[in-house]
């Protein structure tokens, strides 16, 4: 499996790519029963567009695939270029706050190349100091979201415990490693004993274990018997109503993402939480990392100083070529990726 | 029935009482189905006791039927005195900082007389400016919740809608005041056309409905097609569960009560609502009263303020006489309370 282990060997890198005279783009054609398969999926080349005035043209390099674009897939209109995040160079541009060589990194979709204006950009990067691809992960989405939600719901303080779920994915890596820099104790769940390891051994995770076991609330009683401060939360689910139980008073928990459940409609049920949220006295708080764009470039180097600093490890897995997109995704949500899954496309008609 | 409508024409008064030699108490001698009901009760004689060093003995004259009475009775000691709030006054103190005379709001349980000490107080009211029983409403755990829980959660802003339940009742008679006094929208769900009058006519809503329906988010969706800014939230349930679908963007909810649901154990079904939390990036927050006793007495202090300055209105509903407590829980639970239930008792054998 193509894995880059990232640490202190960093160096800023913008791979060499071609610039094809055709944009391969997967449109969405059916709707998903869940994520979106490669049988949602239709392949189609059409000419290179251009940058109009105020536009940018981009040119992807590494294709984001995020559990968040499940939820792109409910609502995105069929026929549609598949939404997602990617890490690109401007090629062409009628901005005059972006030159052509910056790179950039926000919703260009599942294209070679997309033409942008300002609010589809999350990251601007004139001047890269970390490979490219780490803006999309450590430095991008699911490294900001770790930041933000952290620093904004719930800051760790040193003696408190954290609880995180999904903690060896994009996002969890990173908090594990953000709160055993405080002098919190993270403890992780995570889907398979190589992932148990990865967050003990890289992830800065006291204590890690597979969630797959009968009873999940012995699980989490051995893993913290005093119960959790935080609770980080992605998956929802039994996991979350069995954690909200061994929640301490006034406990936080951040809701950031809800992988456990594959369809919301109909509301599917679940154990009532309401009264862990009285009694306990709970804040419970969910975040949606894209209506933080403001905050988005502060963390962007607050968490690349950390990278440069060796303080913050992170993985990609990252394929090659424009034929392993459509399964990207189904990959994330099975887990079998081992760390960022990204897809460089940026030269494998010419390489 | 016995209802006080109290506005403007307040008076303080401590109304007379007499000092028996015995001590009338109800024991909780039976583990409830639900709520507390007569048979679960035993009544007692037993001596006048006295105060200890450090201690104060009180005079029982109002006791409080609390909904927060049903999760005491699942943990209280059997054979022990009903755990209960009450207004009483001082007759006897070994402490330095009460006087007899003094009148004391606190855990003083469903019986004539407690010993007591400065922990079981809420309220300590050397110079009343209300009348004794509004120390126990208004000016006691309901009105004290329903201020610090707004003005510490979510303070209403004008222009925003907040949705409450148990509107009529005593924190929600009080929610829905404060709310409109900041010039936001008070919206009431409640269980009856009288009370749903009294919410309107009374408490500050700008609307209110009978939550008896078949389809309850229709009925919200009619009462505020635009959402919800807050969700002051006192039964959860089903109606928790089609509130949160239609709060607006980073709505807040406080979780004060959860009276809908009658048992926790096992954990009953509902929907599933972390993805509510998360998509609408929600605050949802638990509030108990009895971990903020440090600020009760300036919460008691606003409220009698704005009594006095006709600007906030209660009601109480007292019945008379010791035999009438035992049913006095049910009463509230079976929601036939036209304001505050309690039950005086300071005089029913002498009078």
């Amino acid at each position: 499996m193509p894995v880059t282990d990232r640490g202190a060997a960093v160096a800023p890198a913008i791979p060499a790519f071609d610039r094809p005279a055709d944009n391969r783009r997967l449109l969405l054609t059916q709707r998903p029963a869940g994520h979106p398969l490669p049988a949602d999926l239709v392949r189609d080349v059409v000419p290179r567009p251009s940058a109009g005035e105020g536009q940018l043209l981009v040119r992807n390099l590494y294709l984001s695939a995020d559990p968040v674009q499940r939820g792109w897939a409910v609502s995105l209109p069929l026929g549609s270029v598949m939404r997602a995040l990617a890490v690109g160079i401007v090629i062409e541009t009628r901005h005059p706050a972006y030159a052509e060589g910056d790179l950039v990194y926000g919703f260009f979709g599942w294209q070679d190349y997309a033409v942008a204006v300002p609010g589809d950009i999350l990251s601007h990067v004139p001047s890269p100091r970390l490979p490219a691809s780490a803006y999309a992960g450590a430095a991008g989405m699911t490294g900001v979201t770790a930041w933000l939600a952290l620093s904004g719901i719930a800051p760790p303080r040193a003696g408190q415990t954290v609880l995180v779920t999904t903690a060896a994915g994009g996002v969890g890596s990173i908090v594990g490693q953000l709160v055993a820099r405080t002098g919190a104790t993270a403890i992780g769940l995570t889907g398979s004993d190589d992932k148990v390891r990865r967050c003990i051994d890289r992830f800065g995770y006291a204590a890690a274990a597979d969630y797959h076991v009968d009873d999940v609330g012995a699980l989490l009683d051995g893993l913290a018997p005093d119960g959790f401060d935080t609770f980080f939360d992605n998956t929802g689910g039994p996991l979350l109503d069995h954690a909200i139980r061994r929640m301490r008073p006034r406990g936080r928990i951040i809701q950031c993402g809800t992988a456990a459940t594959p369809s919301w409609s109909p509301p599917p049920a679940g154990w009532r939480n309401e009264r862990e949220v009285l009694t306990r006295q709970l804040t419970w708080s969910g975040f949606v990392i894209f209506d933080h764009a403001d905050e988005f470039p502060g963390a962007v180097e607050a968490l690349t100083d950390l990278v440069l600093a060796d303080e913050l490890r992170f993985d990609e897995d990252i394929d090659q070529g424009f034929d392993a997109v459509a399964g990207s995704l189904d990959a994330v949500f099975r887990g079998v990726n081992r760390g960022k899954k990204l897809v460089f496309i940026g030269a494998d008609r010419t390489h």
